[in-house]
């Protein structure tokens, strides 16, 4: 994997780049839609290729568990399982120390949705399914409870045997409801594991793709003081990129305002040449704020997601698909949009299609929001040409 | 519509013909998917194009209840709503009369499966939804338990606001468990619902397609001479083609096999120059037989149903693509195939997506199932052809 600046912002920290893979190549900033069990949900690669997305990320953990990466090297890697020719991802498993641990315990994951406030979070509690050690993490399948221990070395290999284009290192990602000892700790343990990950990348044994390319993910919660430590530290170690990671969803009030600053406390201690990548963000009014503060790569289901619940983004704002006003509405869902669902249906029959409960519905909106997403950020990188950012 | 007979077979009643509708152009003998809410599950009308399906066939029963054909009509029919252009048919909401009806109450209904025994019927059975008038039927809505009077000239109406090219006289399916005398009954109130229908179709008041053809519907369920009489009574009528009904699915063990007697006594006693359109048929090993007999038309939810519970149809015969087996197998769906799923995908990642709950695998197999039975449709033309059925 290479990346090269091509331009950087006369206005911000924003810059034009491209990403160079062994399977295609990117133009960044760029967004990664998330097609976490090998596949974007409603879709399949020809139509990702359609919609003309650069790349996809796929979630270590979930694929572990099935098929197992054993299956996914057997048939040539991610890209051939899927049939994919793009750039592909994949996450360490590190989120998930997070989401199905206190994300579960302490109600605040993104499993469990929007939940803000202490009453709510306590009504959505479940027993963690994560038990942390100083060498890795035991989780418990949420598909059948066999027990599996991920460790920093596990979690390099599998992805190797998975082959996607860009991997990361295994991190604890933190509570944003974690207090500054829990945070640390979190942070530590990190940073032992970057250095683990960093040795085990180097044997390529295991490797469907001598041509992958390994992030360090920066940690540190809320804390400038950490944040900048942890950059520090994992931005002086050999990775080709950088993940900033955390929990910075809406769920988490706090931490989501505190974002940009962090952003501020950590970009200028990462290699100016190498890409970042701000885990799991983002929304719409995310990227243009966040890229300004110099970041490259974004990941998140919430086009996706949105989709199969039925909203729709469009240069009007959003429409909720499951009204049935739009019954009356002959026309396509954003008037400006050229994809192929604007092309071929209106309002009214997506909508009879979400009532009627047919799943056809998901994929339209799914195709309409992808393509949104990805003709956002476009016009940003029109926009950093043009020095307008 | 205009229905030509191009060529019929040496061998046996078999013949090739067009039928040619304001919206396209559909070889004969064919197969109609069922798209029953407008929508043929898990696909666009892109994927029907791309597959080559010239013809759907949608449920009126179902339209009439969501979005209503009111909405539908205000949208330009059914075409224009699905962006389809194909031959669509509609059926009369006749079959929902019986699976609604005694098909609930009796245990033998389509909606509760392949229930072919007095003992699995006990179990299945459900309070019917209907009740039948001399004058049509009342339903109450599977969705909302709201009621609907059901007419013949209502049911025509109806049809004519979703401008299908093809619409069906509003019958009265009988059960299988029926006795002569209540078969007979429910053939008369056919017969004369057939003469309302066509009666109330000369008004074109509600019509968006001038160029609909109104099939009349043949019953008598497994009785010779009732048969006998409903072909005579039917065939003379000034209908544009025939279906010929019954509830001959596999569930209902006597009838199916009584299924080509029944076309002997039929056929030939409806209008050569018409099409006639076998009903709710069917699997593979029906075509042919009925083809020899004459038909030229069927309908059946059977390959997408299957396609959803991971059903692939191959030239190897059927495969279960649930089973874990599967997760190895490199090859595609069917090597003979030249569908888009077997282009792209193997059967270890269709059965990973179907493992895993992922939605498209259903819509993967979908679009190999539906090329499969239009291949095979094709085969079957051109063995007519040859004459060589």
């Amino acid at each position: 994997m290479k990346f090269k600046v091509l331009k950087k912002s006369k206005k911000s920290r924003a810059r034009l780049g491209v990403i160079e893979t062994k399977n295609g190549v990117m133009e960044t900033p760029a967004f990664f839609p998330v097609a976490t069990k090998a596949c974007l949900k409603t879709l399949d690669s020809t139509d990702l290729a359609n919609i003309g997305f650069e790349g996809v990320l796929c979630n270590t953990y979930h694929l572990m568990l099935q098929p197992t990466s054993a299956v996914i090297k057997k048939h040539g890697g991610l890209h051939k399982f899927m049939n994919y020719n793009g750039v592909i991802a994949t996450d360490s498993g590190g989120f998930q120390v997070f989401s199905l641990g206190k994300g579960l315990s302490q109600g605040v994951g993104k499993v469990v949705g929007k939940v803000a406030n202490k009453k709510e979070r306590e009504k959505v509690k479940q027993p963690s399914l994560v038990k942390i050690r100083e060498n890795g993490v035991y989780f418990q399948s949420h598909i059948d409870g066999s027990t599996h221990f991920l460790t920093p070395e596990k979690s390099i290999k599998i992805q190797q045997e998975l082959g996607a284009d860009i991997i990361f290192a295994f991190d604890e990602c933190s509570s944003p409801l974690d207090n500054k000892k829990q945070t640390k700790r979190a942070m530590e343990r990190t940073h032992t594991w970057a250095q683990k990950c960093l040795i085990a990348f180097k044997d390529k044994k295991a490797s469907v793709n001598k041509r992958q390319g390994l992030f360090g993910i920066v940690q540190g919660g809320k804390y400038k003081d950490l944040r900048q430590k942890s950059a520090g530290v994992i931005g002086k170690m050999d990775f080709d990129g950088f993940g900033i990671g955390g929990s910075f969803g809406e769920a988490y009030g706090d931490l989501k305002k505190n974002m940009l600053n962090v952003l501020d406390y950590t970009i200028p201690l990462l290699h100016e040449e190498k890409p970042r990548h701000l885990l799991g963000i983002g929304y719409l009014e995310d990227f243009e704020k966040t890229i300004k503060k110099g970041i490259d790569l974004f990941d998140c289901v919430h086009p996706t997601r949105m989709a199969r619940h039925g909203v729709a983004f469009t240069s009007q704002g959003k429409l909720n698909l499951q009204k049935s006003i739009f019954l009356k509405d002959k026309l396509p869902l954003d008037k400006k949009c050229s994809c192929s669902t604007c092309q071929n249906y209106s309002r009214a029959y997506i909508t009879h299609l979400f009532r009627t409960g047919e799943i056809t519905a998901m994929r339209l909106l799914t195709i309409h929001n992808l393509w949104f997403f990805k003709t956002f950020m476009k016009n940003i990188r029109k926009k950093i040409k043009q020095d307008k950012l």
